[in-house]
This record gives structure tokens, sequence and C-alpha cells, in this order.
């Protein structure tokens, strides 16, 4: 256990969240975040305990939440290696999920790159995913009606059955461009993707005039070599349609506004979410992987400790 | 020559505008506009003067502007085949260019689509056509560090020397993802794509945070079997960035407000457009290829014949 110097304060890792972006950060090029190197703590957020502490931020016993990285404990301070308290009253897996990584970037996608509104038919890859599964749900409430493509039929079922979408395309075994046209025969108003590669290509084939596009990930993209390619972008000049990235970090100062949005329709069990909770740190890498070969529904936790597991 | 019926009039045509989207409405399927099947007249924007008329709109004398087609005379009347009465005092040949398709698309492109401001990084592809050229103009007055792309050195020396551009990448010649990183240290605010394929795929890669990539057209992919691959739009996630497709004909109630935005500066020299008239109707199909083989500087129309050439 390491000992905390001025300013610095010592935080036991509970639970670590488990995303498509850690990939991105371990490809040889900076992304939006410089690359992980060789050596390097794995980065990714996490949540934990502070057990000791020389900045007056953190108190012995707060919940923290920040880039903590795939380690037993991490060291915190005011500055580049900032950690937010959070406040009691949410259990460290929702706020790991749901009013985390996934459950804020779906709904700033949702309401803030999408715009989506009533009327509007909204598609989104990873139906079953923790961002692409909240994301749905939200675009039903907005008014939307909503189209799942994920990767089994029990995946489908489950978006479909238990989330409420009104339908879902399972990857694996139809014809992803044929069954997008037949559900959407006026064409997709917004696609929410999350895979890239030849599904955005399939969605770009199918847009409404005047569609968009949320670009969220590309998680058929971050193993390969190359990317996959794209063929459809001139879709978007004949459907006169706007394609747009977005990353949750810019978000920061707006976390407070969709927690308080997601959390009475969480509460009145109108968003629902999954959460799959991995035991123990060394199986860090090989849940990772999990993420790309698809096998898990929802969003994906490892518990490395149980610090946080205090009663509430 | 036809005879006008019950509501509609004979135009002569006189210009013939030659643009690279009148074949994509020659491909197969149909587009934004429904495909131009054999035998149909090869619709594309023309001006023309009115010989007779059977419809108050239009009075013999006139000159209009409409989708007249690939044809020495042509009917039109208050519906679908209607034409625009072109004020006097205009020239012909910049009604079809800088007061026409090329220059308002420029201007649209820039100002509405992808909102150039003062200080951004401006990259623009056909920097040499009709649009390209005239677009970096705008971007340069609205404030924006102006980079072309084109396809040989004298069209570099063209818009770099007299249009005012900081500076040009000769495709046919340089590494245009290597002179793109050198031109542009600190990213492209602003990609305004003519061509797609791989230059709209190196800006891609050489994009700042937050920029937009407006999507004007794709000309690499017009004659190409299949369209050219685009792999880096995981960037636009990266980045932050908008991509936008946009057609003229979705501002036509706003094409006053733009002619009234060009002409000053046309008229005060600070936007400057080159236009080159080909004669003869029958040379339709070879000036059209020309687009595609980049043999021309700005816009090319065809004179189809002198009934526009009165003294004004």
């Amino acid at each position: 256990m390491p000992s905390p110097g001025e300013g610095e304060a010592v935080v036991r890792l509970a639970y670590l969240s488990i995303d498509p972006t850690n990939r991105v950060w371990m490809r040889e090029e900076d992304s939006y975040l410089p690359a992980i190197r060789i050596g390097d703590v794995v980065r990714c957020a996490g949540l934990g305990v502070v057990t000791e502490s020389r900045n007056p931020a953190y108190t012995p016993g707060d919940l923290v939440l920040g880039l903590l990285g795939w380690q037993e404990y991490a060291v915190v301070d005011s500055g580049e290696r900032s950690a937010q308290v959070i406040p009691p009253g949410l259990a460290p897996t929702d706020v790991l999920s749901i009013y985390g990584s996934t459950g804020l970037t779906a709904w700033f996608g949702v309401h803030d790159v999408a715009r989506v509104v009533e009327g509007d038919v909204f598609v989104v890859s990873g139906a079953a995913g923790g961002v692409g599964s909240v994301a749905g749900q939200l675009a039903a409430i907005a008014g939307a009606r909503v189209i799942g493509i994920a990767g089994s039929a029990e995946k489908c079922r489950w978006v479909t059955e238990d989330l409420g979408f009104d339908a879902c395309i399972d990857y694996r075994r139809e014809d992803v461009p044929a069954r997008l046209a037949e559900l959407c025969p006026d064409g997709i108003d917004v696609y929410f993707d999350n895979v890239g590669g030849a599904i955005l290509d399939a969605a770009l084939a199918n847009l409404a005039i005047g569609a968009r596009v949320a670009l969220c990930g590309a998680i058929s993209s971050y193993t390969a070599a190359e990317p996959p390619a794209v063929r459809n972008t001139f879709e978007l000049v004949s459907r006169r349609a706007r394609m747009e990235g977005f990353l949750l970090l810019d978000y920061v100062d707006r976390f407070p506004e969709a927690v308080m949005g997601l959390l009475p329709l969480v509460l009145e069990g109108r968003v629902r979410h999954a959460v799959e909770v991995v035991e123990g740190l060394e199986r860090a890498p090989e849940t990772l992987n999990r993420l790309f070969t698809g096998d898990h529904t929802g969003k994906l936790l490892l518990r490395v400790s149980d610090a946080a597991d205090r009663p509430e």
C-alpha cells in the first residue's frame, strides 16, 4: 500500500469500469488521450475508498471516482490525478454504469448530439451493450421508434421484451442492410453508432433526409490492424445528413444535469440497465477482451476488493 | 421547335451548366433526384430565352433559369417544369456560375454548413473548381487561413497567386496526408470536401478538435463502380468533429440572400471566378467528362446558342 505524499491521498480500488475505449488507449498511436505505454498502469475509470489522506479534498472513507487504473491502490491529488468524491446514497455499481460512463454517454448522445425528437426512427448498434441499451430507452422516452442491432437472439430478446425496443436485428444471423430497409421504409432519422464498419455503412445506406448520426464508438475497429472501410459517406450529401462524433469527457461540467435526468427514470423503472460484475483484478485482461467477442450484456465491471461494499 | 400548350412557354437554350452532380443523376440507382433513364433528356441547369408563351409568368424575351436539360428548346410551365425569370443586368455566364450553382453552393457551404469563423484553418479540395475556388475566397474573407488541394501546379498557382489562398497542395505530385500535417500543425478546423475518397480520408486524419467537415461532393466516387473506402471515420469521435452533407436545392428560398452577399464582393474584386465556355450542344458529353479528368479550371459552361447574347 502506497503512502500519500503532501497533497495526496491513497484510494483502495473497489470496482473498475471495463470500457471499449480502454482498448483505444492501448493502441500504438495516441488517440484523444495519450496511448498507454508498456509498463504504465492500464488507464480506466474506477471507484474506490480513500484510506489515507494528506489533501483536504479527501477524507478517509470517501467514495471516489476517477481514472484510477488497473491496480489495487491509487494515489490521487487535486491536479491531473484528481478524483471526484461521490455523495452517499448511490450504489457503487450504479455510479460506474447508469450514473457513470455508459448512462451519461447515452444521455448526452441521445439528447445533445442526436437531438432525438418525437416521431424519429432511432437505430442503435451495440444495442445490448452498456451505452446502447440505455440510449434506446432514452430515445423511446423522447418519442422515437427504436430499433436495436445486437449480436444474438438472446440480446435481441432482452432489448425488445425487457427494455421495450420496437425491434432488434441480430447482425450475426440477419442481413442488416435488408432488415434496416424493411424496418425503416422511410429511412433512419437517428443512427447511434457504437460499432463502426459494415454496420455503420448499412445505416448510412438507409438514412432519411436530414438524418443525424451520433458516433459514440467503433468497436469493430479497435482491434483491427486497419479500420474497416466505410463507403457510403456520399449518402450524407444525398440525404443532407450530419454525422458527429462525441466524447463523454467534454460533458464533465454537465454530469450533474444528466444524473438528475436519469435518476427519476431509473427509480420509476422507465430506464433499466444490466451490470455484470466479474471478480478479481487478475481477470481484467480477459474481461476487456469480452467486449470484443460480444459475449456480455449491459455494462461490465470488475470487482477488485470489498472496499465499497459497506452498508449504505 | 416545340409549340407551347396551355400554361406552357418555350425556351430557347443559351447556356448549359456542366456540373459533377449531373453525373450522379446518370447512375443506375436514384440519388437525391430520380436517375435519368435511357431516352430521357439529360437533366442539367440551363439558361435560355423565352420565345413563345401561353403562361402569364413568362414573356417572350425573358431570360430564364431552370433544369432545362441538354436540348435546344425546353418547354416550361408553372409546376414541376417551372423556371425562374432572371432580372436584367446580370451576365448570363455569371448567372450560371458565381450567382448560380457554384457560387451559391460555396456561399451556403462556407457560411451555413461549415460556419467558418475568424482564425479557422480552412482546407478545400477541388480548390480550382467552380465551387472550391469561390469557397476558399469566402473563407478567407471570413478570416480563415485557406489551404487548397488541387490537381496541377498551374491550378495551385492560380488559387494562391490570383485568388489569395495561403497555400495549395498538388495532390498529383505531393503526399497529401504529410503536407496537410505540415501545413496544419494544429489540425484542420474546416474541411470543405468536393472529392471524397482518399483525400477526405487524409483530411479526417488531420482534424482539429471540434472540426467541421462540409461534404459538398465526392467527385472521386461518381464514376467508380464502388465508392472509395473511407477509413478514418473514428477520427470524428476522437476529434469530436461534425461531418455534414448539403445540397444547394435545400437553399432555394435563400438564393436572393446569397446573391446579395456575393454581389458586392464580386464587384469589388474580392471574389474572383473563372468560367470556361465550350461551344456546341454536341460537345456536352465530352465536356461533362472533363470534370472527371480535371483538365479545367473554374466553372464549365456549354454555349448552345446565341439566344442570350443580347446587349445588356
